[in-house]
């Protein structure tokens, strides 16, 4: 066998630890899989005086990421410290520029830096690994880039954020609203004290845009992802998904239309039918339609020490084995150029919910509204009776354009019988 | 960009042409991804006048595939004829004796000959590949034997057999017994004339016997697996598993066990909660479970011209790129050699279905005998009462190692009361 592979490890939060600890439990089937041992020999981490539950003795310790990067005795880079600027990025120019391969967990480094880093991974001709940047343990990248890349792909969807997924399930089992269940999940350790990044869909879109790169075989394009979160999903518009037979998800979807490549990221109502809509609580899953391959779907967990550790040190194995694919799963001069589509030219079918004054004519108001747009609707539901006060009125509709159902929201919302801000969700296939 | 990879094609039947059309319809993706183009220059077939539906004209003509193997203008050889024996086995002899990697989608031949043919691949050097042998166009092989590498690999779980789960999900849908649906399933093409192969459970053995090479690094262990298919799963069975909250599912198990490497095919009742019973039709999963991932599942369509298509070209694309993994992970002299253990020491929960005379002391003589083997029963089922006559009667167990049942089974069976062959199926947790 062949000397270790020795790695320089940059991060001892939870995902470090974990990295540390397979390389340590799993030692022997990982070096007969990589075909030589591979062993963290280096470190660096801000606080070298708090206990993480795990010895880092006789560890090579750097208080600077960078400095690990220059260690002669160190082969590769795993960076699990995140952000997408700041010392990560540093230190993912200084590996490279070192030249040595780059493993990272990072999704915002890789939606937001990824089209330089990857020209520069390409010029130094290293390797930049990044497996568990999107949905943990599952091995999306390795499907999408590797195992369906004979396809011409058409479309990719995600549950790629467990700790929405969670909300969602919770909301629709317990009946409660999104404020309750966050407090909830904050208080349990399944989302950050400050849980916008989750919430807002930004995680999401970070791990959506990696994807649709992989995917459509063209470099990573964040700035294009459209991002809408959950935090207006409604107890209400749940209860009614459910009588419309569909769940409520947090949806990455990245698609080819005529046009170039739609991006979006959204509350979406899944037929319960569906596969993706039985992926519940902290579980990802990733969706893949190919010409040949048909739909394949993978599930997991998305998040969480073993699975982000499982996927980094895979990527260690591919290192140690050699195996090696470019960064957005060819060459620069090989990727597509297709243009993004911006979320105004999405087409599709919505669902539409509106607090209206119960009284005859409000229902004609609204339907005119959308006549006068060409919005064909398929279905129509009000549940209860109170003369004049609020009542929910939901409607879906057929394949529309969405600047069409923007500019009928806006005209809804104005109606007088219109008591608040209208609700839309889209409709997806799943 | 560099010379294209010439392929040389043995077999023109569906998958073959599935390939050659694959090669022409996405040579631009398939060159991107690949690093070069990916052509297919030479084919065997038997029969060089009959109209396939698509063009070989400008293509070498072999009608020996061994001296296909040997054309010099041939890189690599994809063989798509089938068979443990015979042309397959000498092909692929003759094409790693050649020095010539060989892609194949040929499951009986992996199973049957795969610790040979990897020995020989390792002593030659040259990769064999197998992607498409297993689960049709889900990266099976790639996600279990690559993405989850990290991992002490517990047990892995499949649906492997797309005419078996189609046939079990009509007798579930439409409440039709075994022989029905295998005729309508022969009608429509979803199952062979001579459907032995596929309801009998030695497909499903031969993908098993692959898949629990790959998670547990040892060479393959056909001959280990235990077989049972699903032609004794009747609609009274489903009806009184739906009952019970099951779906008889008929799965692949390979378990690691205290004692060594258990693997097994039979009809399963799973839980309906559980993700795998809900996969129905044609489409195939496969679960796997890691210490550090935990459990993946993957789903997608497992046969087809245009899944298998997709999973040969994706073995292409990573000959081409030099992507090499040693056939069951970890080169022979770092492969496990634990054993494998018979099905006699199996332990899990059963069903067992009786029909007895409905008479008063029946279900006494029965639990008495499962009290003197020291089996515990989980739950009784008897529905309708027609004194005198045969009715059926539900028995579940708890935990019970597969001798004991067997020999609880005989005893029962020789039971005066018992007016046929009891049926027993096993319980999964899916």
């Amino acid at each position: 066998m062949t000397r270790p592979l020795s790695v320089g490890l940059a991060g001892l939060g939870t995902v470090g630890g974990g990295v540390l600890k397979l390389l340590r439990a799993n030692a022997d089937i990982v070096a007969a899989r990589a075909g030589r041992p591979i062993a963290v020999t280096a470190v660096s981490a801000r606080d070298r005086t708090r206990d993480r539950g795990f010895s880092t003795a006789g560890l090579r310790w750097y208080d600077d990421p960078v400095a690990l990067a220059a260690d002669p005795g160190v082969d590769v880079v795993v960076e699990v410290m995140g952000g997408s600027d700041g010392p990560a990025l540093a230190l993912a120019q200084a590996t490279m520029s070192a030249g040595k391969p780059l493993v990272t967990a990072n999704k915002a480094l890789l939606a937001v830096r990824g089209a330089e880093l990857a020209a520069m991974a390409e010029e130094k001709g290293v390797a930049l690994a990044f497996e568990a940047a999107v949905a943990g343990g599952i091995p999306a990248i390795k499907a999408v880039r590797e195992g369906l890349a004979a396809n011409r792909i058409s479309r990719v969807t995600g549950i790629l954020n467990g700790t929405c997924n969670y909300i969602l399930t919770q909301m629709r089992e317990r009946g409660r609203e999104f404020a309750e269940v966050l407090a909830d999940a904050q208080k349990l350790g399944y989302a950050e004290a400050d849980p916008s990044f989750d919430v807002d869909g930004i995680d999401a879109a970070h791990k959506l845009s990696i994807l649709a790169a992989l995917a459509f075989g063209r470099p990573v394009a964040f700035d294009d992802v459209y991002i809408e979160g959950i935090r207006r999903v409604s107890a209400l518009d749940i209860a009614f998904a459910n009588e419309l037979g569909y769940r409520i998800k947090l949806l990455g979807i990245a698609r080819r239309t005529e046009a170039g490549i739609e991006t979006r990221v959204h509350p979406c109502m899944v037929p319960v039918s569906a596969p993706i809509a039985r992926v519940d609580g902290v579980f990802n899953a990733v969706v893949a339609e190919g010409d040949f391959v048909g739909r394949v779907m993978l599930e997991g967990r998305g998040a969480g020490e073993g699975p982000t550790a499982s996927a980094v040190v895979a990527d260690l194995i591919d290192l140690a084995r050699g195996r090696h694919t470019p960064v957005w799963g060819a060459a620069a001069a090989a990727l597509s150029a297709e243009p993004s589509v911006p979320m105004s030219a999405h087409v599709g079918a919505y669902y539409l919910r509106l607090m209206v004054v119960d009284r005859p004519g409000v229902i004609a108001d609204v339907t005119a509204v959308l006549r006068d747009l060409g919005i064909s609707l398929e279905s129509m539901l009000q549940r209860g009776r109170s003369p004049g006060e609020a009542v929910p009125v939901v409607l879906t509709t057929h394949e529309t354009r969405e600047s069409e159902m923007r500019a009928a929201m806006d005209r809804i919302a104005a109606l007088n019988t219109v008591m608040e801000a209208p609700t839309l969700i889209r409709i997806e296939a799943g």
